[in-house]
C-alpha cells in the first residue's frame, strides 16, 4: 500500500536540521498589534518587560523584522537529545479511511515532557542561564508546559517554580511526579503564597483555578524575587519563534520527497504548535510564493477564534500582564468543567489573530466526542495513543481525508500531533464510560465575559 | 562534547531493516533442555501444545536449529509504524558522569504499549489470526505486556482478553484504560470467571494476585473456549526469536559507524528483552568469531539468576503449563509488596538459564532504591523518564562507567533500555517521598519455595 519512494517516517539526518528559527512576523505587511502597558496603555518599551522577563527574550518578542535566529549551538545539541522528530505518512490510518488522500502527520510526542512544549522550554532556560538568572516562574494547566520546563530547567542547573491549575494539580498527580522528577517546585494555584492568589481565594472561595490565575500568581513570584523571571509556553510570539523548528523540519522532510501540501492542519490552544507548525508555509504563503490551505482546529468549549473578538485584553485573570491584541473570550472565561484536554486559554497568539483576521488562515471548532472519535480511531491504526490536544487537529484530517473520498481527489494533509495521551487517561474513560459530554458556552455566557473586554 | 561521526541517535533507513529474526539456538552447541508435560514429565510434542498456542508458534518455540526466520511482509509493515527504534549515544550522561567510556542504549519506548513488548505482540497475534483464530489471552503484571498485545489484537481485528495481577489493575487503572482503547478486555486476576481463579482465591481470600496465577487462568480460558489460543510476553523461546530485531538493529546500527561493544547490558524478569538485544552478539560468541562481556541485571528482591537455582519448574501457580528448565525461585514464590518495578517473575528464559549455566553470561542484582537513583540521574541528563525495568540497565551501566572513569579504560557500553515510567509514578513518588525500601527475600524465605520444587 506503501508509496515505493516514501518510508512511513521521515527523519532528517542530524546535518538537515535546522540552524535557525524563522521569525514569521518579518514576512508580515501588517505587522501584529503592540503589547499595552496595563497602566497606561502605551506600547509597552524593553524596560518594562525586563522585570518579568529575560533580556534576549524581550528582543525577540518585540523583533518583528529579523527573519532568521540563529539556534544557539547549546539548544541545537539539546534538540538532538529529542529531534528531529519524525513526520509520519499515515499509512495505515489512509487505509482505514479508504482515501484517495495523502496524510502526513508531524509527531512531537517522542520526549518526556509528552509534547512539542520543550522546543521553546530549552530556549528560554537557556536565555536565562545565560542572563545569570537562579531561576524562572511559570504556570501549568495539563501539565506538558511545566513537565518541559522543568526538563529543561534540570538540564541547565536553573531553578524552576511552577504554579499548576488546582483542578490539574489533583487530577494529574503524576504529571506533578514527572516535575519533582526533574527538580521543579509545583504549588496548586490559586495558593496562599502569594498577594493575587490570596485575592483571587478570597473572592472565589473553593475555586479550582484557571490558566490567567496561575499565570498572575507566576508572574507576582518572579518579580519580586531576585534573580527570577517569568517564562510562558504559549501565545507569546517568542514561543512562536522557538516552535518554528516543527514546520521547519515538516517542510525540510517533504521537500527532500517533493511533497508539497495542500492542507496544514494544527490545533489551537495559545498557538505554539500551530504557530510553529505552519510557518515555513505562512511565510511562503505570505511572500506569494505558494498556497496553502491552513486550518486551526479549536475546542467548541473554548472557541476563541470562531466565537471570540479580536481586541486587545489581559492575559491573566490578575490583570498584571501586558494587554495583547488577540481573538479572546475575555480574560475572566473559563471553559466549563466538562472539557476535557488542554486548550482552554481565554486568548490567541496574536501573530495567529493578526493572520486570521487578515483571512490567510481558516479556523473550525469541533466537540469533544467527536475528538476523542478520532482518537481512538487514530491510536487503534497508527499506534500513538493521541493527546486530547492532538486529537482536535486529528478530528479535521479525517473530515478533510474523508472529504477527499467522496470527491476522488488526493490532496495532501499535513498535520501536527503535538503529543502523547498518558497522562489523560481519566478523560479517555470518560469518553469509553459514555459519561463525556458536548457542552459548549452559550451566546449569553459569552456576551458577558466580552462586556467585560477593556475598552481600548 | 560529540565524537565528530556519530550522532546522538542512530536511525537505520527502513531499507536497512531487519529482514529476518534470528534464533540463538541455532547456534548453541548445548540446546535447552526441553519443556515437558505436567502430568507424564515427558518432553512435550507438537499436538500436545497446539490446544494452548498456535501452531506457528509452536514450531517456533520447539525449533533449536532453523538460524533464520523471515519476518512475514504484514509484520515488517507494522515493525515501519516504531521501528527501527533509535540507538542512542548517551553523550549527555558520560559528560555527567565525566567517563571515558562511550555508551549507547537502545531505546524501545517510542510506542504507545511504552515497551520492547510489541515486538512478539504483533507476531503472536499475526500467526493467530493466519490460523483463523478469533482471540487470544494473556497476562499482565505491570501492564506493558497487555497493551503491546491489545495494540497487536486492534491492528489484525482479534478478540484480546487480558488477566491482570490485581494488584496493578487496582493501582495501574490508566493502564487498563488504554488496553481499553485498544478494545481489549481486562479482568483483575485472580477472578472468579475461572475455575483454577475460584479455588485460588478459595486458597487465599483476599489475595492480590500473581503472574503465576493470571497466567493459569489465561490458559484455562484459551484452553476452553473454542477459536482462543494463550499468548505469553516473556520466557518462551519464541518471544527471544521476535525480540531479536532488537539485537540485529542494534548491531547493524553499530556496525554502520565501525563500533564494536565491550559490554552488552540488560535487564533481565523473564529474558524477553535481554534475550532480544544479545541475540547477534551471544551468536558471534557462541561462534567464536568475538567476545563480549553479556550482564543480565535484575532486582535485588526476585532474583532468579543470582539467587535461584537451575532445576525444572512450573510457568504457573495453577501447574496447567509445561515445566521449563529454567533458574527459578519455585513457581510460589513472589516478589515482597514494596517492590516497585516489573521484573517479578519467579522464573527465566529457558534460553538465558541456559547459556547462563553455561558461563555465557553474567548476572548481577541490585536494589530498587539505587535503580531509581540511576533512574532519576538518567532521567535529568538524558531527557527520557525510563521505566523502573528498564532503570536497572541504567544503573549497572552507569556502574561500569564509573569504573572506567577510575581505571581511564574507554569502554564501550551498550544497554537496553526497554520503555517509558510513564505510568509508574507511583513508585517515583515512594522513591521521591523516601518511603521506598530496599527488603530482599531471606535465605528461609527462598529455600521454603525451593523445597517445594518438582523432583525431577
Amino acid at each position: 500500500m506503501a508509496d515505493k519512494n516514501i518510508p512511513y517516517k521521515i527523519y532528517l539526518e542530524e546535518s538537515e536540521m535546522p540552524q535557525y528559527w524563522y521569525n514569521v512576523r518579518a514576512d508580515m505587511k501588517n505587522k501584529p498589534a503592540p503589547l499595552l502597558n496595563p497602566g497606561t496603555r502605551q506600547p509597552m518599551k524593553p524596560e518594562e518587560l525586563s522585570g518579568v522577563f529575560c533580556d534576549e527574550l524581550i528582543r525577540q518578542e518585540l523583533d518583528n523584522d529579523t527573519r532568521e535566529y540563529p539556534i544557539p549551538q547549546a539548544i541545537r545539541d539539546f534538540y538532538k537529545m529529542y529531534r528531529p522528530s519524525p513526520l509520519v505518512r499515515a499509512y495505515c490510518l489512509e487505509e482505514k479511511l479508504q482515501t484517495p488522500a495523502k496524510i502526513y502527520y508531524k509527531f512531537e510526542g517522542n520526549n518526556t515532557s509528552g509534547s512539542h512544549k520543550l522546543n521553546s522550554a530549552i530556549a528560554q532556560a537557556y536565555y536565562a542561564k545565560k542572563q545569570g538568572l537562579r531561576g524562572v516562574t511559570t504556570e501549568t494547566g495539563a501539565g506538558q508546559w511545566g513537565t518541559a520546563l522543568s526538563m529543561a530547567c534540570s538540564y541547565f542547573g536553573l531553578d524552576c517554580k511552577v504554579f499548576m491549575v488546582k483542578v490539574s494539580y489533583e487530577q494529574k498527580p503524576f504529571r506533578r511526579e514527572v516535575m519533582r522528577t526533574y527538580g521543579a517546585s509545583v504549588t496548586p494555584s490559586p495558593s496562599e503564597t502569594t498577594e493575587v492568589g490570596r485575592k483571587i481565594l478570597a473572592a472565589h472561595p473553593g475555586t479550582t483555578g484557571s490558566l490567567g490565575c496561575a499565570i498572575s500568581e507566576a508572574v507576582e513570584v518572579a518579580t519580586s524575587t531576585p534573580g527570577y523571571r517569568y517564562v510562558l509556553g504559549s501565545v507569546l510570539n517568542q514561543v512562536l519563534l522557538h516552535q518554528s523548528v516543527i514546520g521547519m523540519e515538516t517542510k525540510l522532510a517533504l521537500d527532500k520527497y517533493g511533497v508539497k501540501p495542500d492542507i496544514v492542519i494544527g490545533c489551537a490552544g495559545g498557538g505554539s504548535n500551530l504557530g510553529g507548525l505552519i510557518s515555513p508555509f505562512m511565510g511562503e504563503k505570505l511572500r506569494g510564493e505558494a498556497d496553502y490551505r491552513i486550518i486551526a482546529v479549536e475546542p467548541a468549549s473554548c472557541p476563541s477564534f470562531t466565537r471570540g473578538v479580536y481586541a486587545y485584553d489581559f492575559c491573566d485573570t490578575g490583570m498584571v500582564c501586558p494587554l495583547a491584541k488577540m481573538y479572546t473570550l475575555g480574560s475572566g472565561f473559563i471553559p466549563a468543567p466538562n472539557h476535557a484536554g488542554g486548550l482552554r486559554y481565554h486568548g490567541m497568539s496574536p501573530i495567529l489573530s493578526h493572520l486570521y483576521a487578515d483571512g490567510y488562515m481558516e479556523a473550525v471548532s469541533v466537540p469533544q466526542t467527536k475528538v476523542f472519535e478520532a482518537a481512538e480511531q487514530f491510536a487503534r491504526v497508527e499506534g500513538i495513543l493521541p493527546a486530547p490536544e492532538s486529537s482536535h487537529a486529528i478530528r479535521v484530517a479525517i473530515d478533510e481525508a474523508l472529504r477527499c473520498r467522496e470527491t476522488g481527489e488526493e490532496k495532501t494533509i499535513v498535520f501536527g500531533l503535538t503529543g502523547t495521551g498518558y497522562f489523560d487517561m481519566v478523560a479517555y474513560e470518560k469518553f469509553h464510560d459514555g459519561t463525556m459530554d458536548d457542552y459548549v458556552p452559550t451566546d449569553e455566557e459569552l456576551a458577558k465575559y466580552r462586556a467585560a473586554l477593556p475598552r481600548i
